[in-house]
C-alpha cells in the first residue's frame, strides 16, 4: 500500500480522515494521524473559535484541514487563520478554489482538491493541486451523483500522473484494496471515522450509524433547506433516512414554506441530539459499521486488511 | 481469480456477460463463453422469435438466458422456450421469480437473481438461488440507487456463503479486480461488450458509446415512457445523455401528455439508428471504453489485466 501518497504526504498508511464538519475535531484528527493516517480537521462552514479550539486539541499531531470552499469565499480569513497552525495539508470541496492556491502553496502546505465529476478533475490538475480527491455518491454528506467505482480510474486516466484518493463507500480493507486496484493511491474515509471514540457528534449520532442500512440511505436537499445553508442544488447530502427526513424529501417546498416553524422544531431536535429530527451525515457504508471504537484501531485494521487481501 | 464462479459455471474466467436486450444475442453470448466467460442472452421485453433465433445463433456454446422478470410474468411460457435449449444458467432481474424457480432447477439451470439492495439480496438467498448478482447505480440500462462499491460487501456479508457476482462500472480489469477484493466471485459486465464486434446494435449506438462520458450519464424514465414499457417508477435507465433525454428528462409528464406524437418521432430515430433521439442504454464506465473490438479480446483482455494487477 505504500506508495505515492505516503511518500507525499509522509504518513505510514494511506488512510485520510475526510474533514467532516462538527465530527473531525482536532482529538480526531489526531488519533487518525498519530495511527499512520492523516487527519484533516473539518472546518464546516468556518466558525472561526471551533477553528482554533480544534486546531489546539490536535496538540502536536501533523493534521491538515479542509473546508467547503464555498464558505471559505464567504469568511476568506479563515484559511490565514488555518495556515497558522501549519497544517500538513489544506483540502478543498465544493467551490471556487483558485484563488486561494498560492496562499497554501506558500504556506508549505499541499493543496488537495476533492471533486465529484472527471471533468472536475482535469480542472485541478490543471490547476496542479497535488492530490485530487474523486469522491463517489455512496459517501455521507454532500457530493455528487458519479460512483467511486467507475470515477476513479476515469479520473486517474484523466490527470496522470496526479495521484488520486477515492472516497465514497470505504469503510473497511476490502474497500481500501478495491480502490487500490482502481489506481487509487489511497483513501479519504468519513462515515467510519463518525463511529469512532475521537469523533465529535453526540452517542446518539453514532448509535443511528450503527443501527442504519445503506439500503435507507439517501442523497436529499431537507437538511439544507432547514438549516438554511445555501448548498448548489446539485449537491445533496447523503442520510441514512430519519423520520424529519421522510417527512419532507420530496416536499422541499412545503418546507421552506413552513421553515420558521420547522427551524425552531429542528434546533430543538438537534440540543436533544434526537436523530429523528437532526441530521446525521452518512455513506451507504454504514452496513459494514457495527461498533464505535477507537479511531487508531480504525486505521490499522484498515490497513491491515487491505495488505491482506493485497498479498503483501 | 480462480474459485467458487468458475467452479460453478464451469468457466475459465469470472467474467458474466450482462444479459442486454437486442444487444446480448446469442453471437455475443457464444463469443464470451468461448473465450472462456459465461455469455447470457439477454430475453429482453419477449420476443419468441428473437430468442428461438438468438439460441440458434449461440450454435454450440453452453450460455445462459437473462429475464426481466415482470416482462416474464406477462408472458412466462418464454422460459419453457429458453429451457429447451438447455442453458447453463438462467438470471432473473427486477420483479418476483419465485414461481419460476423450481422450472429452471428441474431443467438443471443455475439459478441467478441480480438484485439492487442488500435487503432483496437477502430475500433471495433464503430462496435459495444459486448465485447473487449485486447490481451497482453505476451501471447502464435499468437499475437501482445503491453504488457497488458499498453494495457489494454489504451483499456478500449478508448472503454468505452464496457467492455473489457484483454488476455496474465494471469495464476492464481494475475494476473486476477491485470486485474481487471487496468479496465478489466475478463481474457481470454490460457496457464495455456493448460496444464489441459481436453485439446487436447499430454502429451508431457503439460510436456513441465511445463519444460518451460518464459525467453525462444520468437514470432517467424517459425512454420507458416513449416506448410504454411498464417499468416500477423506482427502476430507472441509465443512459448517457442524448437530445431527446435533455428534452423531456424532468418533463416526464410533458412527454406523456404529447406521447402519441413523440412515439412517431422516437420510432422513426430507432429506425434510423439516430441516437440523438434513440436510447442507447450504458453506464458510467464509458469513460473506459476506447474501442469497438471482439468480445473475446475483452474477456481474456479484462481477465489477465485482473490477474496482473492482483499479482497471480
Amino acid at each position: 500500500m505504500r506508495g505515492v501518497l505516503t511518500d507525499l504526504l509522509g504518513i505510514e498508511y494511506p488512510i485520510l480522515l475526510a474533514p467532516m464538519g462538527n465530527v473531525s475535531g482536532g482529538a480526531l484528527a489526531a488519533a487518525v494521524s498519530n495511527a499512520g493516517g492523516l487527519g484533516l480537521i473539518g472546518a464546516g462552514y468556518g466558525d472561526a473559535d471551533w477553528l482554533d479550539r480544534e486546531f489546539q486539541n490536535a496538540g502536536e499531531a501533523r493534521i491538515g484541514v479542509g473546508f467547503i470552499t464555498w464558505a471559505l469565499e464567504r469568511n476568506p480569513t479563515l484559511l490565514d487563520q488555518a495556515l497558522e497552525y501549519e497544517p500538513e495539508a489544506v483540502m478543498f470541496s465544493f467551490g471556487d478554489y483558485l484563488p486561494f492556491l498560492a496562499k497554501v502553496r506558500d504556506a508549505g502546505a499541499k493543496v488537495i482538491c476533492q471533486v465529484q465529476t472527471r471533468l472536475q478533475a482535469r480542472e485541478a490538475a490543471a490547476a496542479g493541486v497535488d492530490l485530487i480527491v474523486a469522491q463517489g455518491t455512496e459517501g455521507g454528506g454532500h457530493g455528487g451523483t458519479r460512483a467511486t467505482l467507475s470515477l476513479v480510474p476515469a479520473v486517474v486516466d484523466a490527470v496522470a500522473p496526479t495521484p488520486v484518493i477515492a472516497a465514497g463507500g470505504i469503510a473497511d480493507g476490502r474497500g481500501l484494496a478495491a480502490v487500490h486496484m482502481l489506481g487509487a493511491a489511497g483513501a479519504l474515509i468519513g462515515t467510519r471515522f463518525f463511529a469512532s471514540e475521537g469523533a465529535l457528534g453526540s452517542a446518539n449520532a453514532k448509535r443511528f450509524i450503527l443501527e442504519s442500512r445503506g439500503d435507507s440511505t439517501l442523497r436529499t436537499r431537507v437538511f439544507d433547506i432547514v438549516r438554511d445553508y445555501p448548498w448548489p442544488t446539485h449537491i445533496t447530502g447523503r442520510v441514512p433516512m430519519n423520520r424529519f427526513c421522510a417527512q419532507w424529501h420530496g416536499h422541499e417546498e412545503g418546507l421552506s414554506a413552513d421553515l420558521a416553524r420547522q427551524q425552531v422544531i429542528y434546533r430543538r431536535a438537534e440540543q436533544a441530539a434526537d436523530t429523528d429530527t437532526a441530521v446525521v451525515f452518512a455513506g451507504e457504508a454504514v452496513d459494514l459499521i457495527d461498533t464505535v471504537e477507537p479511531a487508531a484501531h480504525i486505521v490499522t485494521r484498515v490497513a491491515r486488511e487491505a495488505d491482506a487481501l493485497m498479498g503483501a
